[in-house]
């Protein structure tokens, strides 16, 4: 499926395996993992092809961590069988907001697969608890702002990403000061004003099902 | 922009940079060349990110060498002047022909990444001689066929990819036989059907121009 | 120095250089930055050698990542003038707590390098603003804990690692839940435990300089 | 064995294992395949060694995909059962051709290594087809020429390579201009020259048997 | 355990896995190993990280090899039975004599382990010979010299390791001139020098034992 | 050049630079380094080639470090000028003695290239000061042998790498017992017996210049 958030486009698409990773087997239960990729020319200067560096960023690395952990945390292991969901994220398109994009995204493509293992009757009961989302929130001047377009990736912005569940819970908050750092009333602000894009995302997942 | 031939669907995107790389540094001419990649996605089965491998195959490295060959082979290097055009060739859907489909998609790219030079003034003669196409011919049965879908990366039929100029030229030819070696008048066969293919794809990529 | 919280050691060193890396030449700043390392035995279980598998995890770089961040969010870059400090900081024994451990180990031992600056007249004013540290706070059962033995590196508990400065300002906020997802109420607990712990930590780092 | 022509020369042995790469394991049949390296002093100008380098080139990995496609296309890889032939060619000294000489030497000693497994009463039947060799043919100036010696790796000429069988079959016909493209007229003389040539390697390969 | 040999400071430790290397599989007989690092500023001046770096350095693996050799020189290894230890070596103050003072180190850390195994009742016998220890001697103007803190690792001089058990046998000896090549006299004069700094070391590591 | 110790076989060749490494930039001296291979089926059984694996072994770096250690020692790098030697030491055949061979082969191949930078006129004075070659001599049974084709890599042998110059001076002196150490008078016995080696070695280099 392709997610877009203002000019941001991502590609997510789902890959089952009837197997598991190697540290799994025996054991009962499946496993849900992501990969993250951006291509070349996706952002405004060409960036260097991964592929060709021979490795992946740090970043790249940590976005794909946090996509998959954030997944799993409303996903029942057991349920889901000696299977493993394999999410891909590719950016075709970045402006800000890739990697909460990128979850957002990557919640509708794990639903759909998950019905089509049902739909196939290889899953009787769905192994998914409920919907995950995530958006950036951050300061511009005094004001929280919730704003995929100019937030992320600027690099010198106080920025906070914040992975909900569709019932209000935390799964992940990642808040950073590069620059002055923040005071706790700011941050009660951003959790806020999250709290407020997630309900609203949540809805937009629902609309995209397949 | 997005090539599309069948289900096979191609993002190619020119990235011009004001520098040459340094074995061309002071020798008053320009460079075109490309990158290729894959979304894992791409194919019916997933296969592996190059990235999360940590190198490009050799197959891909081929491909990005045939693609940027084959537009050198119709740009004038000195009138290009001191910069360099990379063409970076995704493949977003992949049904066979995707090194074929690159080919015809970079030229399109090529030409319009020259012409916004020239409207910025930046040029002030058009360096591409010609435009250049690519087909995959093979024989399936005893009949010749020219059919992107079915032929190429099919790794058991006999396969020719051949690069052509508008006029008629040849740039490249590539035919392999890993089943049985094919005879001279088969040969004669596929290259009739291949000159015929390109005239039609010349055709299309004036169609496609910005 | 050597930095001791409860069985985890870490050796946080500084190196200065009088020089800054190349995206910074001529921009009249420094930079502070940070590697991290473990001995392989420094857990209870002998972990492999980064060096001999030839690469650092994603765990080294994003730990290192932060560890700089944090100290380049209360050090005015300007008036550093343009030097590198590199500050490394190496697990002799893991009993976790090591990213908060090396993190609150890492200023003093920046502060110390900065101090040995001006002693030598190369520095005229003192770049630290402020002094940093850093907790891991997380939830056992319904309570929330201060904890840095039991919380960090076990990887299936709630877990928030907060890095603040001595004026009680936020640089950072990780929380991650792999089990259940954590409650707004829980979070403002944790936020709030966390907040006492910093305290405790900038009296010890004064003791500890040199 | 050692293959020399004119003063490119080139070490080619064959190794024979007792089982096949894990993608052929239970299908009951055989591999052919091949690796090229050259030495750092085989050209004029000392080249860098590629251990050193920590990886080898595309050329290297293409031409060696090359070498063990054009063997296969000869042998029957279900008589030769369930084992692997390595044909290693190393380039001592280079003087153009080496591809080309590689082809052509390593099908000797395949097979005089298919004929130690007969002798030794490991094969029952004969899996090799017919000969298989390989040639350079070009444009220089306005004529075809035949000759190993100038034609390939001067970069910038219009360069063919042939490989064909002792019956007059194309396995791989890969024609490149890199300067002016060519038409179909002096393609057509380019294949018959190469068909010549062949003819005449075939010979000289019976009179190198052992 | 933590060796110290002037400032050089050595942090030696054991790890016992009831497993052996493939190689090594079902042959009745155990094996010993060793890793070697050196924090970043073990030395007077920063070097980089091994991990960073993306390889060991070919002296780290000449050293730790040397080690692992010198060990096994004085273990029965059937004796061991099917279990591997492996010795860590990390430097985390250098001044000079880093490979002798892991050697000697080391064979404490593996005496210690092996005196572990034989109190949980899993070794009946002590599968060790005797004692093994190493020395850095060298020639400074026309004087032998015994002297960890100035030879080894100073790069210009005549430099002699030399592996000793405390027998008076040779395990390994190591010298080199890179200045002037030594005579047979100053030869004889270093391997008596070299005898009567193990006889002292041997002392030391019975008083380290725990 | 071609060097053969029984059925040992290295090639042994030359490349001058008119450069320095960057470390010796500006220092008015030259420099003299090598680089080792072995051809896969160099041995009896095919070894992995090193370009396709990626890296070179420590073994591999080890004896290149030390071929270019040797020749250092008897060459007056400043009376070399700020130029660069490099020799390439490549086996083709092996049977034991493969780096001695190098050794002795490599000097030969230096003393080559020196002579034709004195008849170019680019040297005035030649800067090799004398001869060097080495020996491996060991122990079988209870007898000292110098023997190159049985002793070396054989993996278990009690084994003496000795490189000495023409005036019988030592420049290396590697001793290793895999097996049960080695006493001093065995030691003694060795070193005399790889005198007489080298005397025989020294007057094969004359009668192979050039």
């Amino acid at each position: 499926m392709l997610v877009e958030f203002g000019d941001t486009k991502v590609i997510c698409t789902a890959s089952v395996e009837e197997t598991v990773p190697s540290f799994l087997k025996g054991k009962g239960q499946g496993w849900v993992t992501a990969e993250y990729g951006m291509l070349p020319r996706s952002t405004g200067t060409r960036m260097r092809r991964e592929a060709a560096a021979g490795k992946q960023s740090g970043r790249t690395q940590e976005i794909q961590r946090l996509i998959g952990r954030s997944l799993r945390a409303v996903v029942d292991l057991v349920k889901l069988g000696e299977r493993q969901i394999t999410i891909d994220c590719d950016v075709i398109q970045a402006d800000g907001g890739t990697r909460t994009a990128s979850i957002t995204g990557a919640w509708v493509a794990l639903a759909d697969a998950v019905d089509s293992l049902i739909a196939q009757g290889k899953l009787a009961e769905n192994p998914i608890r409920e919907a995950v989302a995530a958006v950036s929130v951050g300061i511009v001047g005094e004001e929280p702002v919730l704003d995929l377009d100019y937030i992320e990736d600027s690099g010198c912005e106080t920025d906070m990403n914040v992975v909900m569940t569709a019932s209000g819970r935390f799964i992940e908050v990642q808040g950073t000061a590069e620059g002055v750092p923040f005071t706790r009333e700011e941050m009660d602000m951003l959790l806020d004003l999250a709290g407020k894009g997630i309900a609203q995302l949540v809805e937009l997942q629902s609309a995209a099902r397949r």
